[in-house]
């Protein structure tokens, strides 16, 4: 079946055709509606129609993330915008916000613009009661999932092993003498609570009993952050090791540290995660997990490639984290 | 002239000028055509003409920026589609790099998505030999300049005074018994140029000659700053304080620093550019220009409603920056 064959079956030309497929409003309603049920008969969207036949597509990705100006996601924003523009697409990015109602309507402006995919950044699309915006967008268009999982048909998701990362650097404090370590952390994200699993699980294999009072929950502001903190340490609640789910949280908790004499890492060391910019302006300068997000990204829209292209892809995939040392930790 | 002006003149019903307004496509290519030819006669373009009706536009507005993985960016876009959504408006972002070509294509694509109006973020879109592109969206959409200034009708720009800040700075500096000030930067971009010309001016009006070797242009690398003025401290250049034209300059310079035994403030006062989330994870914390960005974003938002209403709007507003006082310089 090619566009021949299409219009052929129409009764129209081969032009016709391509002015429908490629949304030009100079073609009857009625003509219109009779070469797109043409090619639903034979089980194409109109959309990878178009790219099959070669025709002009939008070459256009739309790409969805919470808060763009969360430094992880601006990251993962900008290297994905660039996979795709060396691959010859463009990108429209959508800030959805955190409300489920907003999300659902930036997939449904996409699908209209006639996008040729979906890529959707952080753990945060994963964990909706309601994920039936997802199955919509993925029923239209490929859906890629960058740092979160989503079990639904044409959907592939690209996650970093947050849970064994968390794991491992509780494993490496212990083997170093720190057996109370404090977590920080701020939300319960399906990637918060992975790395929160990971950190007690970690102790678990050590023998050790996760305390309470070493799990803390902040918010994401610098000053209640050092607060917190301040706080722990006024209460003389003890630990000879820090934990944070993002780097921000640790850089605060070494100032915290620091302004009441702690050195660190000579009395307590601290690890951070997502080696994001910040680590090299902290000082000293901050050990953090690297959550891989440049190649997470890549790896997203080489998948995308391998769809388009109609090769076999697998629909999950898990990348290892690994730690990048400077000077709050060394194994 | 209203719609049933239109319908009338035009010899349709009320719907039909209604669906062309909003792109519908069941309408005859010739019936289109005259609605919109009278529309254009009476001086409206279909987008502004549907808005005053209260039709439904779009309710879109494109944002362009060169590159949203730079922390000042990701800010002003987050800001600037938060403001937008509260006003009722979605937001397109098209992260453009730093080719013209592809700044271009991004404006027409967004014309082509009938935005209501563009938002160009960055003193970047200024700087071009050839800003037609930034006209020809002009001539169709208000467009919105933040941080940069482009004389053309149907823009309006909003800046800061960086000029004037980072003269300010040398000032205080100066009082302070600071003669030698090393300044850093990176690109000659008009908002560069400004902040550049600022440091000399400051220098010229307390009579003192700015020194060749004390104006320092590096790459935005972290390792490549700090190897910089470590550079210039083994060819014992003397400097008593150090400007930078973004924060992480700063706070490389820091370090550097600290590393060879100057203490900061004491021995060397540095001050940062842009007020960013770097300077509370730096430590000391860094003194730094507030640059306003959110305030410059937000009033944007708001010049582009007041155009939206018909008000009569100045085309050029200019905000003054403040020093924000940490712990690195404190006047």
């Amino acid at each position: 079946m090619n566009i021949y064959d299409i219009a052929d079956k129409a009764g129209v030309s081969i032009a016709t055709v391509s002015r429908v497929l490629n949304g030009s409003p100079n073609v009857s309603p009625k003509t219109k509606d009779k070469i797109l049920r043409i090619i639903e008969e034979e089980g194409y969207t109109p959309n990878v129609f178009a790219r099959g036949l070669g025709l002009n597509t939008m070459k256009m990705i739309g790409i969805l993330c919470t808060d763009v100006s969360d430094i992880f996601y601006a990251k993962a924003v900008s290297v994905v915008e660039n996979a795709l523009r060396q691959y010859g697409y463009d990108s429209l990015l959508c800030s959805t916000g955190y409300k489920l109602g907003d999300k659902k309507k930036y997939i449904d402006l996409l699908l209209n613009k006639r996008v040729d995919a979906i890529v959707l950044i952080g753990s945060v699309f994963q964990e909706e009661s309601d994920n039936s915006y997802i199955e919509h967008a993925a029923s239209k268009v490929p859906t890629i999932i960058i740092n979160g999982v989503v079990d639904v048909p044409n959907t592939y998701s690209i996650t970093c092993d947050e849970y064994q990362a968390m794991y491992n650097n509780v494993i490496s404090l212990v083997k170093k003498g720190c057996h109370d370590i404090l977590y920080l952390y701020d939300v319960e994200s399906s990637s918060g609570i992975q790395k929160l699993n990971g950190y007690k699980a970690g102790l678990k294999d050590c023998g050790l009993a996760p305390s309470a009072r070493l799990i803390l929950q902040v918010e994401k502001n610098p000053t209640t952050i050092n607060e917190a903190v301040i706080n722990l340490l006024d209460k003389n609640i003890h630990f000879s090791a820090v934990l944070a789910s993002e780097d921000l949280f640790a850089i605060k908790a070494c100032h915290a540290l620091m302004s009441r004499g702690y050195r660190i890492p000579e009395d307590i060391s601290v690890i951070g995660f997502n080696n994001s910019l910040l680590c090299e302006c902290a000082w000293p300068k901050l050990t953090s997990v690297d959550s891989m997000v440049e190649t997470l990204c890549n790896t997203g829209i080489s998948v995308l490639r391998d769809v388009f292209d109609g090769k076999t892809v697998t629909h999950k995939m898990t990348l290892s984290a690994h730690l990048v040392e400077r000077d709050t930790f060394k194994q």
